[in-house]
């Protein structure tokens, strides 16, 4: 098969580049060893549709924010854990307001960026893993769209039990979801349809991530309706207690521990 | 096979995208509906690597132009044929020179925007195909790298005939390449050594592009060395009588029908 990538650390190879050519420090990546080339993280579906999206964002500061974001961060209370902290921007910005925040993250080269930023308290590992160990938190951030954590219906309560396992009394789950359902671009709702027939919630997307010789494995990644999370959270030991919509089809959806 | 593209004219649908953005012509593409989308041409070699790019250069004015594209436009004499027009940038800058100019693409969609954007003269069709009609050229130009249409050793002299076929006497071609040994990245430097070993030369991409749902076929473009290009020449009906190197890695290869 043509082009295959190697299976890598897609997420951090990305996020050291952005952060290269953010701040010179490291080696810029380079057009013909001459003109800087522009990092572009390329996220392929199952599908066939592929789409590149300028990784500067993972390392934005507030001005450069979405509107919902500020509001995700205004909601913390207590201790945090960011869930997939990436470039670290949450977390940073809450270090800086004196917020004890822990950083989890998959990727290696993303802790290893974070760290170069100055984000003081990481973890390299998934949620399950973390789990294992005794550390508890106030507020489960999954911003950036972590929401799609979830995966599906298979892994919803086996996801929501770990981030509970982390959970004090009484904490919540801030989260960003986006509502997939108003497009009416064929090459999406083709894909809803085709999602559904096979028992799969519409916006359960397969997707792997690429950049140059790397790739990730085929995952899942669910983008929900707070109608569609409310059905996955039921019979977990987390209620959905609030949808904020302002910015819809994005939206924060706040989750307490029953 | 997972994540394969519909065959189709992707080059076409990025310039589409790409003029939208640029002008509010047309719908433009959108993140959930909201938020404008980035429009970046997704370009994978066989060995793996994937890169995106951002579309807007093939739109670009003069102003954002690399220095070799103002020296090429320089060097124009009489009619000519841009080969490979894409966008128009060059067609249209020579049309407001009042240098009677023909944009040659495979593309449909492409063409489509070159007439929004109002290149007169234009061509649909390779130029092996263009080359059967009866309108011959002062110039024919291969700009934006487009001496890969070269292919390899095995188009060469296939390619150059058609060049020649569409020439007056006397006619040039000035055409933009890149040298590819300059680089120690090992992504690079071992696909090569891979290439040789299979008898092609080494900076011989096999390449395809993608643009969300869309793909071309797998084709070869070649990146070669000024040397490599003279041998290539030999024997056919032109001859390379100027090399500019002054923005090196990159150069203006001129050459003449014998």
């Amino acid at each position: 098969m043509l082009g295959e990538p190697r299976i890598g650390d897609v997420f951090g190879e990305l996020l050291r580049d952005a952060y290269a050519v953010e701040t010179g420090i490291g080696p810029r990546p380079l057009v013909g060893g001459r003109l800087p080339r522009p990092v572009i993280e390329i996220i392929e579906r199952d599908d066939g549709l592929i789409n590149g999206a300028p990784a500067a964002h993972y390392l934005a500061g507030p001005d450069d924010w979405q509107p919902y974001d500020h509001r995700a961060v205004d909601r913390v209370t207590g201790s945090v854990l960011d869930i997939g902290v990436g470039g670290g921007r949450i977390a940073l910005h809450l270090q800086a307001r004196g917020v004890p925040v822990t950083g989890l993250d998959v990727s290696p080269g993303a802790l290893a960026v974070c760290r170069r930023r100055g984000v003081r308290d990481l973890v390299l590992g998934t949620v399950d893993e973390h789990a294992t160990g005794d550390r508890r938190y106030d507020t489960l951030l999954l911003l950036g769209n972590n929401l799609g954590l979830i995966e599906g219906r298979h892994r919803a309560a086996g996801f929501l039990g770990a981030l509970a396992a982390l959970a004090r009394p009484g904490a919540r789950i801030i989260a960003h979801g986006t509502d997939p359902y108003g497009t009416t671009d064929p090459v999406h709702v083709g894909y809803h349809e085709s999602n559904r027939r096979r028992g799969r919630l519409g916006g359960q997307l397969r997707l792997r991530l690429r950049y140059r010789e790397l790739g990730t494995d085929w995952f899942d990644y669910l983008v929900c309706t707070p109608e569609e999370l409310a059905e996955l959270v039921h019979g977990t030991p987390w209620r959905l207690t609030d949808v904020d919509t302002a910015d819809a089809p994005y939206y924060l959806a706040t989750l307490r521990l029953a």
